[in-house]
């Protein structure tokens, strides 16, 4: 057991950041997954109705890394209820070389917290306007917070607005952020609250449309990031073929938990879906946004490449 | 990180072992998976033929049991050279009730072992002839010893032949297993060594049929347990179709990484295949061995139900 290190979630918290370096680790990430060297394997997926949770397994290979990470997310939605919160887990990171396990990473969700905005500013720094300033949060959790920050390191933010379901949490949220340095203000209307935005971002478990695709406007890109699991859906359908872009993080993911699959099932886009990954376009292999007027959507389910990225990321930090 | 606990292989070694109380929890997980409460997902498999490697991710939610594990097991066949042994891995038990992590039991693939034997040892209590004495192990690596150990808890065995692919092996496995008090005899012949034999347990990673169908003889139970992956075999397809039963640890699994997909691909099987698990024979559903004169074959590829119960089995040795 000595030489597995085991990390608690308050060393990593306090060692690990959402800033720059973070972002640019999990753009490399995205770049790799463009090659053909990458192997990630699909996610494996435990529904538990009985205990109204749910686990699911990433992992991804990346050559030239020491280590990669399989990774355990378990939500379990009755948790908030017994004063837990839904989400925890961990990292197992095995040897690139022998897969012999060199390190634990307790970190109760932390880290896939962290992997997800990154990925949210990864999209923003490639699918956005370089001068996009203004950013609507659909959603007022972790991520609502988490995914502005990312922003506000690829993009000169200048204003946020928030929505939520919960009228409450928006303005506290908007409050918050506002308190943070940067003027937010909570928007009760979704369609006024995404009208001017530059970017928008949806970070919510919606199983139905919250983002109407008539509401979008010339320029916007939209990050939808809450659907990780079939039966999720942030954005009406239609707006995948109103959109000029659509970039998934996985295709292979997307087609069957992200909104992609979604627009499949109404029928609103058909086979083949040659959209391009964000990894290729990180890589020059597709051109990405060509004009100020068009509207990008991005797509993120999560991957595993992202968690074997962070890990690695996280280990460099504790040798 | 306090309220996790975390154990070691020694740890784990020097209190979990091959007994008969092994074999009855494994029992009982077999007959938990033939209900229909437990959820068990599919096996994530990753194949890294750049490292001569693959990892396995397994998982089984049993209720009634205060956790659940996902196991992850690497084999990395290019680590004998390197003075390590193929397999490692460890064991991460989830809470049933919130989904956090109870433990992490870093095993080095040690629990992977014995429940695996100890599956061995339930097919063979509830296949093989009760009077069953003679055994006929082929393969003579780790699992070779412990087949033999479990068949030795459940059944009234007296004499063991000892076949390999290297004789040398075959020889010092036998050697060792006389010395520790059961006459045993290494045999270059595979046909000569099955011949004759109550049960019959195959161990290697072959790629390639070492039992022929013609071989088998009436009243003779065979134990599969090589095959775990896709493009593994042990059996000769048309075995499948000469054993008077078949029996799968898991129907869903051996279609693709067991005998039986071997069996389907040549076409020797085909549609329905209505074959029982050994969960159904150990809970009643299914008759199992009808007469002494039956041959039976069971197809184990390892079931996350084995994994979640020799975890649970572990954890109350420590509690």
């Amino acid at each position: 057991m000595s030489d597995i290190l085991i990390l608690s979630e308050e060393q990593l918290r306090g060692r690990i950041h959402l800033d720059a370096a973070l972002i640019d680790v999990i753009e490399n990430a995205f770049a790799a997954l463009a090659g053909d060297a990458v192997v990630m394997p699909p996610v494996l997926s435990m529904h538990l109705p009985q205990v109204n949770g749910e686990v699911d397994v990433k992992t991804a290979f990346v050559p030239g890394l020491p280590g990669f990470a399989v990774k355990i997310s378990p939500g379990f939605f009755d948790n908030p209820a017994k004063g837990l919160p839904s989400t925890s887990g961990l990292m197992v990171v095995l040897s690139t070389e022998t897969g012999r396990v060199r390190a634990v990473l307790l970190d109760n969700g932390y880290l896939t917290d962290l992997r997800t905005a990154a990925a949210g500013g990864v999209a923003a720094r490639h699918l956005s306007r370089p001068d996009a300033s203004r950013v609507t949060i659909m959603g007022a959790g972790v991520q609502a917070r988490l995914q502005l920050r990312a922003l506000q390191i690829v993009r000169p933010i200048t204003a946020a607005t928030i929505w939520a379901r919960d009228p409450a949490k928006a303005v506290a949220l908007a409050q918050q952020i506002t308190r943070d340095g940067l003027p937010a203000r909570a928007e009760t209307d979704p369609r006024a609250a995404v009208a001017g935005a530059d970017i928008i971002v949806t970070t919510t478990p919606a199983t139905a449309p919250i983002l109407r695709a008539e509401w979008l406007q010339p320029g916007q890109h939209v990050t939808a990031m809450g659907s990780d699991q079939p039966g999720k859906n942030e954005l009406d359908p239609t707006a995948l073929a109103r959109a000029d872009l659509y970039v998934a993080d996985r295709l292979a993911q997307t087609r069957i938990m992200g909104e992609l699959r979604v627009a499949i099932d109404a029928g609103v886009l058909s086979p083949p879906f040659a959209f391009p990954e964000l990894g290729q376009i990180i890589a020059g292999q597709h051109p990405g946004r060509s004009t100020d007027a068009q509207i990008t959507i991005a797509d993120l389910t999560g991957t595993g490449v992202q968690d074997t990225a962070i890990a690695s990321h996280a280990l460099s930090k504790f040798a």
